[in-house]
């Protein structure tokens, strides 16, 4: 191991006692997730909640409590005693502040400058670290997966935005602004189609899910995607990510073509983040990855392969994703326990 | 000054007594320059010589003597004593091996494979660092020039390339290849023109100064550039950075319609960058930006703020390298201070 892979690993050591023990929270737009682990990142127990309340007013407060439910309802399904609690930690969409422990101004949730971590803080009387989803399931896969042993790490996590983490030497890249890692609005064409971001030509704006479903729609309305249609029909949102691999292994090969045009075109933008950082492994993830991780690293590979510098290229694996649905909770554990075993160096 | 600052400034604090001294080298196609400095960085002497020899054979050997030879004329014009001699650092154009002290394979000089750490090391029987030029230049500028208060920087160096470098909290970012920072490479068009390095749509193929230059002798044969033609004829060689800068100062409206077109291409370029990395500073360099900085800081504010994202474009600031020809002496003699300063805290 080397020596900053070594303190890498030394930073998450933990020894908590027999009852100690952290909850992990992946708080996403429609569910979240909370699972209690031990200080060997085993999960004892986990709870998922719907992120939204059915009825009812929608206000950041009646999340927040949604979100204090799980973590309890995840406390006691771990059978540990609530003095165990050494730490949360909080996976969430972004924007963010990692270091204020403040939610911004979330797309599809209620908080707007929400104090999350004061508030657990208070609450339940222990440590607790706040960290973008995207870079929570990238450091997961660091710490337990697909980027193991690598040192500079490239995220990309197509989906319905195109998210993007970046590790250097074993720490996620924050950046001044505390956001880095915008792979998705990286500029594939200045003149491109209007982004959701408001601007032009981010490579989301092309290939996010949802550019890609409306191309296969329009397959799927000419006749030109006969399975897809079948099974998804042409509505947008109905046309997800299983859908399209399942249109795919029936035989729509028109939908396979676009599909590897838009991985392809993800992996050019990838070349270009290559070229600047020279990662030794690049992570793709998400939904879309999930159901054609071949299909997806195969085009990433080729693009990267085409239009990365060779000596940049060289040191590089493109994989997938290997944690699926636990990358958040096992990234958001481990920031958790850096922080806790910092402490008690310290202290 | 923040923790971090504070540690990458302790790394340069030096104690080299009365007689110490380093020596810094910028070695370049056409000329070299050596620096003898102080451990205050003041810079006692320095001599320039050209790289290759005028008559003879032009070997790798060759070279090598009159690098040695430019940095024993700096040591002899300092007037310290030749055991004075605390370590010498080289900022070399690449591909290079920082960590191994080798020269890979430079475009311009005769050397492939050569250990220049090693084969200085024995004849000078010193500390010897060796450092791509671009990420000296860029590390002189954070230690003592534009980005002096920054922590994440990226430095533009438009020239014959489109030169690149980056710092991630005080320190340079190598990325597994030890190459990393590749700006000139970063795909503006997948399909635009040939780049020097063989594949398409490079920025460096569009922007570079070869291809604005190209743009400009263009303009000049058709008459539109009235005053560039007189200075400097058609001929793409001759059309170099003053001659393109005279000719706007003189009234050639479409001379800087051109550079300024190129710059905020360059711009659009570091906006995908920013989006990734989010740096506090931008710093732009280079035989262009010297002539005509407030052009190109102009036009890459406005490319960036156009292309970026609102969060991440904020606590950014673009600058103009303001170091000249020192910055990679600067920044080599740094790197000298830093391992000697590493060197004596561990003995």
């Amino acid at each position: 191991m080397s020596p900053r892979k070594k303190e890498a690993s030394d930073r998450r050591k933990l020894r908590l006692g027999r009852n100690g023990f952290m909850v992990a929270v992946d708080l996403g737009g429609t569910k979240m997730l909370a699972a209690a682990m031990n200080d060997r990142f085993e999960i004892l127990a986990s709870s998922r909640k719907r992120t939204l309340p059915k009825t009812g007013p929608v206000t950041g407060e009646v999340v927040f409590g949604r979100i204090c439910d799980v973590i309890e309802a995840a406390i006691h399904e771990s059978g540990r005693p609530r003095s165990g609690l050494a730490g949360i930690g909080i996976g969430s969409p972004g924007p963010l502040d990692p270091y204020g422990g403040v939610l911004i101004d979330l797309a599809n949730l209620p908080f707007k400058n929400f104090p999350i971590v004061e508030r657990l803080r208070k609450k339940f009387k222990t440590e607790v670290i706040l960290e973008n989803d995207v870079n929570a399931g990238l450091y997961g896969e660091y710490c337990f997966g697909s980027a193991r042993d690598a040192h500079t790490v490239l995220g990309v996590f197509p989906g319905t935005g195109i998210g993007g983490a970046i590790i250097f030497d074993g720490r996620i890249h924050h950046g001044a602004s505390g956001a880095a890692g915008e792979f998705g609005h990286m500029i594939y064409d200045p003149g491109g189609p209007l982004c959701g971001c408001g601007r032009r030509g981010c490579i989301e704006a092309f290939s996010g899910r949802p550019a890609i479903a409306g191309r296969l729609a329009a397959l799927a309305v000419r006749g030109d995607a006969p399975h897809l249609a079948a099974d998804a029909g042409s509505d947008v949102r109905s046309i997800r990510s299983g859908a399209i691999a399942r249109a795919i292994g029936a035989g729509d090969k028109r939908v396979e073509a676009v599909v590897r045009e838009e991985a392809f075109r993800i992996g050019i933008v990838a070349a270009s983040a290559v070229n600047l950082i020279s990662p030794d492994r690049l992570v793709l993830g998400g939904g879309l990855v999930e159901e054609m991780g071949k299909l997806f690293v195969d085009e990433v590979t080729r693009a990267v392969a085409q239009y990365g510098l060779p000596f940049l290229v060289k040191p590089l694996k493109v994989v997938k994703a290997d944690l699926g649905d636990d990358a958040v909770v096992m990234g958001a554990a481990s920031l958790v326990a850096e922080r806790i075993a910092g402490r008690a160096r310290k202290g």
